[in-house]
């Protein structure tokens, strides 16, 4: 089974790099990293990450991965790369993504009818592509699985693991990075976290949709 | 405030960029990614990260972090890395570790009397330095933190985010990376997870370690 990462220039490092840690260990597993060049990408945070596969080395995998990024929709501007996830997304079994990555799948085209998630404060955007939004951690249908943002990839990866190689392995894997988690903060999702601060951080990142 | 996040080949990369999203995010944070060599480094998992700078080029940090790895202790190996974990460690405000990143502390002599933590299968390796072993998720020690395997990273960053820049940052990075967990399984530690599973992933995993 062939999993393969798009990387780009902008992306969010962790929306990749935690499903990766969790998909990269499934037995039988072959991963690739891919992206409109090899080489390195800047991440928005400034962290470096390599691509070891150009777009045009790559033209069939099993599980297709999305990551979000911190503009959201930078990919829009490359429709090579938009093609190239429809190609792909033609014959893969799983096609998934974390965060803002379902933008990127539905500026591809292929979230017309679907259910999605995605980062909460990019909910609405959904519905421009024709996916019917929900908030949830992770959402199917049919072989798409969107995750919310960020750190939902990392029990999105799991829920994929479990599918693709059964409970037992994907127990092993969570206890392998001890995800037990114990977040400081009972404030990780918008129902739970305070208005103010909740008001305050939407505007900061819907103003950042908008400048892309 | 400058952080340091030490690379090095054979390190897990989810150890370092969990908290690499978090801790980049903080007001007025500058972030430098070091290792023996600046340029590539590749991680346990095949993914490749870049190294902006070489040891030689960071002489301070306010906080230090240090990653873990597959195979624990490689680092050992490297005495000119040791010694300069413990020449920024004499001046940082936090040392930081996330899973076996803790041994590296360690064989650097920096955890002598000190409590700390580190993957649930390397606990007892902790004593060989002199540290008390705790099977907690995240260990204070003086201006030394060290965390459990792996996931724990994310949420030992986010305390070390409020105690830096105060509750309202941290809790405003909690929600914007989503963190609010729903992990499928409730395995992620060995006192939840099977028994069976337990001891098998221990092996594993011990084997591993002697293997370095």
């Amino acid at each position: 089974m062939q999993i393969t990462f798009l990387f780009y220039d902008g992306m969010t490092a962790l929306d990749a790099i935690g499903p990766h840690e969790i998909l990269c260990r499934l037995p039988g597993i072959s991963v690739k990293r891919v992206a409109k060049s090899s080489g390195k990408i800047t991440t928005d945070s400034g962290l470096i990450l390599n691509a070891d596969y150009a777009l045009s080395d790559v033209l069939h995998a099993d599980i297709l991965f999305i990551p979000g990024a911190g503009n959201a929709t930078t990919l829009r501007k490359y429709p090579e790369i938009l093609n190239w996830i429809n190609l792909i997304h033609s014959k893969t079994t799983w096609t998934t993504s974390v965060c803002t990555g379902s933008l990127i799948l539905g500026a591809a085209g292929i979230l017309s009818g679907a259910k999605a998630t995605t980062h909460w404060a990019a909910l609405d955007r959904l519905s421009t592509w024709g996916a019917e939004p929900r908030h949830e951690r992770i959402v199917e249908s049919g072989k798409i699985i969107t995750a919310a943002g960020v750190s939902a990839g990392i029990d999105m990866a799991l829920t994929l693991a479990a599918k693709i190689s059964g409970e037992h392995v994907a127990k092993t894997l969570q206890l392998g990075i001890e995800y037990d988690p114990e977040p400081p903060f009972d404030t990780g999702s918008p129902e739970k976290a305070d208005p103010e601060l909740l008001e305050s951080l939407r505007k900061r990142m819907v103003a950042l949709f908008e400048n892309e």
